[in-house]
């Protein structure tokens, strides 16, 4: 973790874009003082993936379930209620174009280089698409020589040709 | 290079939205039947900034220019003076949303996961953004036991703290 | 071929958003007068996987250029030209929301109806997406007793799980 | 039903552009842990048409009233004052275009292919539409002889011709 | 006709969103000095249906071609290329919301009674639409007893009702 | 009225773009299970008048207020407080572009035929418009020889020419 | 006129979004370097009147076309074929929201108080609206005690009281 | 005040787009059933300055809000809670485009008119634009010999050059 | 501080886009009737960060929570709370393009003067951005000889160069 | 100047957008290889007021047009034509949101500071806005001790008070 002590929690506006298991979780999480990068730990997966999950873009497992519970101190049954039925109904986190800096830089990569990667991909591998399905992501932090950091994000998704028919 | 031996070409309908320059080196490129896989090689660049520089996203320098009208046999004359004046005149390139598939894949990865992202970025690092600018990216090409094919793209960007003011 | 015996061209007010091959293609369809049912059995695909080539939605392989060029008496050349280099550029043949009727109508069941897809899908399959490029379709038409017509589209797309990770 | 034992169940951040009905309906389906499949083929419909009937997009007939009030265990007097009275008001379950990656898929469909779907169905039948209203659609579940699963939905509409005037 | 002897015609910078058709109708129709209440009379159609078929929104059939041809003195072989084949590509006249005061007019009609009607023919039909496609319109001019005139516009649609699936 | 016995009601999810009187109208109309047909003729107003008057779209007279306050069963008092102060603020009832099937149908009539109307009308009249304020509508049910059943929507506006200054 | 001695001209970047006549009367009046006022003065119209003219959105009298063309040297053939026929298409000359200062302004002023303007014309006509049509509009210039110049606009409609149907 | 004995209230469904004082002077204005008229020549302010005031849209002086205590029968330290601290958030009371007919009327006045405003006020004046700041308005109402009844709405403003530097 | 002697407080209609503390702070401040200038002077930052800080677009430090916890007589431990854990979500506090008149018009020097900063920025610095991370910001007051008040805007941003790679 | 010796040019996929007069002065300015400085120092105007007149958003005095003529090696009758005459039609130089990342920097500033800076300025001046009329705005560059480059944009415009009426 960075220098920086502070935690994710969940900005009150946004509350009712999301699931009722959004808030249960990052109230917990802040109760807690725990980072993505503790929990993603105790469940063995990506932080983004968990970070994902408490935003309510990403499924949990029964596995995830019970880890949550007891790293969260939540009941068991109260995150099974909210996190065990039903599929997640993603996409509806934030505005597009997205209005947070952080989030529009991103945004801004796709816009600047969109038609560049997938000219490099087509010759790559053929007329088809990097799935977003198929699909795992990672963070990561590096610091240079000169003591500058620098966040490393990778995409990785399964190639997916058109299908000739 | 894949087994697909085609090369990405200029789509004539969208030569409005991009500056000469583009028609030109995608013209030669095509001629000369090349992959920006071997272009890159020669400009000791990434393949994705030279097909930016392609789509007119990216700047290219005077070493640049006279290795691209050697590998490209354009007339050096003419590639300076499309290319060595002025400056990119980014984000023009495509619609946003984006409407091709691909394109699509990358801009819903930001949708879904960018507050993850955020999240995520904001516990390693402070409050701050991860620089679109200071950036690099790069895309690869793995092969899994299975002989599945799979797309990886790195983006990789300076981390800039909000200034306390 | 139904009773009505006009064939589909292409409108002129569109051909800018469109590839060059669009209009080769379709000028020769018009002048030779051909169903998209008479060149799809030629070259042995389905007739919507033909109309979206010919709209510069689907790629060509070199055995359809070869009989492209023989049914629409077009040299091989032009065609091979035109459309074997590049990749499509896709999602730009028109506009969406669609304004055209029967275009319209498709969009509208996606309106109406996409959450109930989502939860049967999600019920028979679990969490993930119907891919939209491991995908083929196709139309049919079908007479019922009272002599009524009914087109019949189906789509077929192969099931995406999410990725846990 | 498929391995995936979960079941669809309501997001609560839609409930309000929903009528009343849907939380009703929803919150016994996943009290009660049934399937769409097992309340449609009670209901004698099909799956998707139970399913848009929970979202408030299609009309229940006194029969079905009837039988949802037992398979669900729901005051029939309840579900008549919310599903007797009064026509759906239909169209505004989620965004368009839409944020979900699963429906987006379907509307990538009509994005990429609408133009070729209307070449072909005008040859096939002339000028006019396929009705989104007298109009059926199904989804099935398929496994290749790999074990990989497709997902194929059929869409099912009456060809109405333009009125010649 | 009216005492405004005023004829219309096609403004030439909307010309590049219609069919080749139109600047020809049209041309020959200033040409000739000819209201669509006089072509529509030869054609035995309504004044809208030929005013539509003008702006590429309808259909020609090979009677309307030969007559048009004779009343406007143009070339039965140029219409016959231009109308016999193909199908319209409806919807592009103009931009929505509309932005022509008339035509506005009509649009503001559907947004501030829309809910009104839908009530109205829902409890007069029942579950469904009223078609745009079995569809025919009409204009009339009335004059009342103070000279005031109002214009009549007559909307009549098949009504559609939602098949039950 | 219909085979269809059911009424049109309030869909709570739009309650909240409506005036207080909505609730408090359709809330009565449901209860009495009246149709619009019923109380206009007791109004001896429009169909769609009265519809357009529960929306929120159309002014109630005093005379409206009371007989609605009988038919309806509810205090004068309380309607004439809803009712019969402040002014409509139209145009807020459902979104533009219309997302309901049925509004759809007469947006996309507008859509479609917008400019013929225009050139029919500009003929008929000279230049100006058809007013939507001097201005009234009805809808009428008609049945043809073979049973079908046809929905006719009559348009009626004063003529307003552009003054000339 | 006003000390600044510079007349209004056509920037050339709008043209396509005109009619053929804006360029001609304005390369006419930039020509013989007219001010509006002086034009306005020989055709007694106001001057704002004999811009839109000039825009394409208001009409010309036979009149008007005759002083024009002897004010602007225009051969008078030449002016009544492009504005004697047709009827203007009015709205298209600039975009909305307006990104032009001095435009922005005026409509800032709508979205700043139009519910005022509601509240009060309501309240002093009762349920209607000022027409747009029935309307004319003046410029005027005043200078105060101080010198400071003050621009006035009048906007006169005709009361349009909602029809009651 | 006009025949019309009718005033202007606040439409429930716009309340939460106003500040929390907008109610409280509606409800204040309709139990005392006062016009804006009486209220602004209490106030001896224009009755459209009066009508923004109570939209959020101007700003309460000492002496405004006194006076308003005692015509609204409302209690002063109330009102200067509510309207002497902060300042107004304005251009929110209602969308753009207007939906409501009269405001909209005005939007399309600056749609249809407003390069010819610009052309007639920069011939007038120099560069610059009329402030809506340093700005007012008043509506007048005229009765014409027919006994028509017209709107006069006039807009003042101060010109502004455009700054050399 | 100004001969104005109000101060700004938070309109109540924009609360629910912005996280707790806003209210709790705006609240405070409202009460003492402080400015932003007196709380910059005790926090040791810009008048615009502290306003940034309240609107939950800046972040506070430790030393700010606890010195904005005297100054405003709030509990230390409720801003703690408020402010202390998590990280700005911006970009959420108004709409865009503003409606606001004051926020306009500095959209509005963006919207005009946009590519002539790029152009003399990239002339200075070459290919690269001005940051609005690694940013400050002041607002100062200067008053002629004439007596006319100016507002002076600093915007200071290290220049980021595009990376080669 | 800076080491990189670079001038800003027109790309030719916005001359479209432009006045003619934008091309002629960017193809002089490449030509001759000067600096919006160099130039702007001859006319003794601010950097950035001679991009913004290149680019068609501000004015050219005659001693402009003369000095512009001499430096640009341009027949002053040509520049005269172009630049005397008409008044600039400012705000279509680019797209908003601006997709130009360095544009983008400035828009965001708005977006997330907008509030912020009417809050201070609010309280400074009272109710009101800085004018971007009587307006000018300049670009520096400074170095700091570790030689990192910062951009300074000073934003300086005249306040306007609201109008009381």
């Amino acid at each position: 973790m960075a220098d920086n002590s502070k935690i994710a929690t969940l900005d009150s506006s946004i509350v009712s874009r999301l699931p009722t298991s959004s808030q249960t979780l990052f109230t917990a999480k802040t109760t807690k003082n725990l980072t993505f990068a503790t929990i993603a730990s105790e469940l063995n997966r990506s932080e983004v993936a968990v970070a994902a999950l408490f935003y309510g873009q990403a499924q949990a497992s029964p596995a995830d379930i019970s880890k949550l519970s007891t790293i969260l101190s939540l009941p068991e049954e109260l995150l099974t209620e909210q996190l065990s039925q039903g599929f997640p109904d993603r996409g509806r986190a934030g505005p597009m174009p997205p209005v947070e800096p952080l989030i529009y830089r991103l945004y801004e990569i796709v816009q600047n280089y969109g038609y560049a990667y997938k000219a490099v991909l087509n010759e790559k591998f053929g007329d088809g698409i990097m799935s977003a399905i198929s699909f795992s992501t990672k963070v990561e932090k590096e610091v240079d020589d000169k003591g500058a950091e620098w966040a490393v994000i990778t995409l990785r998704g399964k190639w997916l040709p058109f299908t000739r028919f």
